[in-house]
């Protein structure tokens, strides 16, 4: 039995490991005031090509979003997310229970776009209501889709044109900048947003998301929220250890671009059998629709999520492929999927 | 320069990052629902002699009290906590972040009493006043003590007697329980307290705390709570084997057993050089009353707290020492001691 | 000018206010725990038939919705409500600032059907999303449509097969048990939800709404949460002499019967001059769709609200009579619209 | 039996019946929209000498309090409060229940001193605490002690030195400004404070505190705030309404002159019989101690709380004269104690 159900099915890329294990009995200070994470936040910062951003790790991607947003909005303030948004659907009500409303819009494919929030700001126009006041995307998107940089550079405009704070989830951040189609790189974000993170997790770290602050406006006293949140581990040096592995050459790229290269793989032999998809996703996530009778038959050896019925006879799955996915896996699953068809 | 800064200055224990490396592709479950952590959680119920209980890891310490105390309370009611108390000083206020009072009581060595916890049930009467409702206590305590089963007993009699709920931080109750003078035992534990935490950071893991719920009404829903703080790993495998290796044989009292050895090496070396002490700690932290002097040539090759100033010429120190912690250098810090005496 | 703009443009009603005047001078307790209170608590119990409910009154109906529902929810739980829902629309996020999420269900008409609650209960299946917990409605609606017998007791079966509390917003109750078409009483009212208030603000006080809890399992310490969220009024008497008032004879129901009345004769007029409205809404808030030029007449004289627009020529307005409307008003009114149209 | 119990055992002066009953029927906008709320503010304002400060009206102390800290603070900041502060003490939590720490200083009759701050600030240092940003006070305080015009200045000098913001609560400003021994005046306090409150509940009103905000910074989007903590009135008129009657001539300060004048008088009386005092306080709340005789006789008649407990015969009582206290009576209560004594 093989998972195609995520990227966090397995531990950590073995360099990471062993990084782990060459530092492992160094004594340094808690806290994230390692020299271990200082040299990854520099790493970071070259990759940006910016030394004025904050870099902050903190162990999930819910965790970030929440201390993040709510450390940046006043409690009056409400984020906007697309409908399929991570705050909105997956994260029990984490921004919620930090006082803020997540405001919804139904954006495309995952995505929104200027009009989208435009017409957020115009049902909201008075101390009746919450204020609008941070958008929250995800690239890649929870639907595997990503953002071009006319799309990116669009919504950072009309943010900026209407006072609206610009994050983006980057939980599979490496996914997006390395897709067919990407023309974003890590600068460019950096320009473009607000605040974003890199995600670790599910790009071979054990655990770990690196929330870059670039608004100077964000900055101030934010390790308090860390702390107050609960995630200024004391070991912290465990997530300074594996971005600066993760950084400290192009092992990052290198592992998001396996995990797409081999998803796209999948993509391709599915396309040339004439299946359809829900959604075109250059990440390393895919929607196929494929019938049931094949579905049932592949799960004999593959386990993968059903994400939802389209009729009697087809339902869309979703396939993730991973920096851990073996290409050999990935040619039997599509030697598979030719005899099935 | 050695560190007796804290007990999490180094990495893990050998055999943790073995258990990693070992286990590093199997692919599994995300979110604690592998089978490293169902293990786990059946081998500290063993060591517990009780099946019934709940078992959840949360990364870190702080996280781990503030779900908790969180979704065992309502909205009105507050948790009590000795003056020197983990939730009061250092964690920047994280449960009140989650809407509850912390009202303290002076205690005795860090510890509470039954006669604390009446003066504070005789001080809220009505509701123009919070509801004292969740006692909290930490066992070692932030200042090294530890309670005795009498006491403990004696509290847990109380709280029983007054509907209050008995929470206690064992972020060090690996030292506790190993402690010279300790006479309770993690089953002990398990029938006093309404829930605890097993702590992991500590005391040989990277991360990960365990907390054990032992109270029937207080088990519903929790993993909610967990995901709701964001606690909830995706590779929750992570805490699943480092503590499937601590309790699979004797590890983690060992490694505690270790750490209080050490310092009592030293405590008993500066007893024989007629030093005093802030307070008698049986556990891995000690805080002797030293020369000016002497602490300045320490400070040459060691790190260690300046916890207070007692007057012109002495000051308080904290000296932590860890499973880590190698023999050969408390033995030349013993040495040295002696030399400066 | 006359406002048709909303149903709190005046003060309150003259015997409210001679009855605030008759007991002035009299000392009382405070923070409602005087006589006028509980005499009013017995005279709403009366009309409910019920010795049993716990009745509380609270300043506003924001605060009242707030402080229930915050009361009754864990951490982890989720409010129901359609989309059009007071506190979804019109709380400047009251209910997120206290930690739960609102989940929206589209409804028909500003109600709630068991197939929606059905849908919400299908797509929240594990800890990875807020537990759904409670139903908001409000009766008569914000759109002024009213819940029949049938429809409520469909709606609280449903509810108690799924463990979900339902709480209705009554703060136009008034004028739904008074409305054409109503087949409820406020027996059923109380038989059928968990808790509800009846609403004074609306219906000829100054302030103040009337909290029914008739779930035995949520009255516990509720005082402390009207304290905590800071509406325990020092003068608490100031709203048991009203709600004394109102619920010593039958004043509360004539007064909305009054606006009933009214809006009745009005949406009567416009009927028979060919209006369609946006729906049919027999409480005291009617929708007509009218030209554009007719309401650019119509404001030379009257306030109301241009609800939203309907094409280019026509548009829906909101028209909104009280216990205060003189009929002449209204008469005026109508022979206003006739020469218009 | 006449109740010393508190200031807010009535209802409301006459004159300000006498204006609800006036204006009762005039149509007006909602929310403290109105003519009535607009004009009070006007008043308000001429007599503290600004024009350039916001006020808004809040229906309770706990209420104003707690919205004018949360909407101060960011979530990692907490208030100092003197020990018998009445955020720390009375309000259920309320602070709190908003996310914030209270820190309590020990300080001197209810009063804070800029030596109880820095001891504050000496003992927070990092982000694993939670940082001191608002200075809690009231005046007159909960003994009914007065700050002076040096010992305010001396404190607000302090706070600006320290970032820190000070803020007071005056739920009794009105008999802190006319006591024996004030040299403050209201435009002093604007000019010392960030923001206070003139409370009317305690002085005249049947509800309503005036929040005034003099720091720019903090004024901002304030209405959200209030609408999201349930404050915003719909008839917010209620409040505008009595505080244009208090403040078109001396009528806020004449009736607070009156409840001093006869705490006074009592006061003076007891000295005269040798009587003995928990703390010297010049506003309308005393706190003699009497003997147990002497109380069990005074309770036959006159209502008052019993404060603490001295010795085995003798007891503080708290006595509370209003705006409503009738000379008479506290003629015969003289003379009853003379009686005793």
């Amino acid at each position: 039995m093989y998972r195609f159900t995520n990227d966090y099915s397995e531990g950590a890329h073995p360099r990471i490991l062993q990084a782990l294990l060459d530092t492992n009995m160094e004594q340094t200070d808690g806290y994230g005031e390692d020299p271990f994470s200082q040299e990854a936040v520099e790493l970071i910062r070259l990759k940006l090509g910016r030394s004025d951003v904050d870099i902050h790790f903190i162990p999930g991607g819910t965790q970030t979003n929440m201390i993040a947003i709510s450390a940046f909005l006043r409690p009056h303030e409400a984020a906007i997310s697309p409908q399929t948004g991570h705050i909105e659907v997956h994260e029990a009500g984490a921004i919620e229970a930090t006082g803020h409303k997540v405001i919804t819009a139904p954006g495309v494919d995952g995505k929104l776009r200027p009009e989208d929030l435009q017409e957020v700001l115009d049902f909201h126009q008075d101390e009746h209501m919450v204020k609008p006041r941070l958008v929250y995307i995800s690239n890649a998107t929870e639907l595997g889709s990503i953002y071009t940089k006319g799309e990116l550079s669009a919504l950072s405009r009309f943010c900026r044109e209407h006072q609206l704070l610009l994050y983006m989830d980057g939980a599979r951040l490496g996914s997006a900048l390395t897709a067919d189609g990407n023309d974003l790189t890590l600068p460019d974000v950096a320009d473009l947003v607000d605040a974003f993170y890199i995600g670790g997790t599910k790009n071979g770290a054990l655990i770990g998301e690196a929330l870059v602050i670039c608004n100077e406006q964000l900055k101030e006293d934010f390790r308090f929220h860390i702390k107050q949140k609960g995630a200024l581990l004391a070991k912290g040096r465990l997530m300074g250890i594996q971005f600066r592995e993760l950084f400290r050459d192009n092992l990052f790229f290198e592992l998001a671009d396996h995990a797409n290269q081999l998803a796209g793989k999948i993509r391709r032999a599915l396309q040339d059998l004439g299946c359809q998809f829900l959604l075109a996703s250059p990440a390393n996530l895919i929607f196929p629709i494929l019938p049931n009778r094949v579905i049932a038959e592949l799960q004999k050896d593959y386990a993968f999520l059903i994400w939802q019925k389209v009729d009697q006879e087809n339902s869309v799955v979703r396939l993730v492929t991973s920096w851990a996915t073996p290409e050999a896996v990935v040619d039997q699953f599509i030697a598979r999927l030719r005899e099935l068809f």
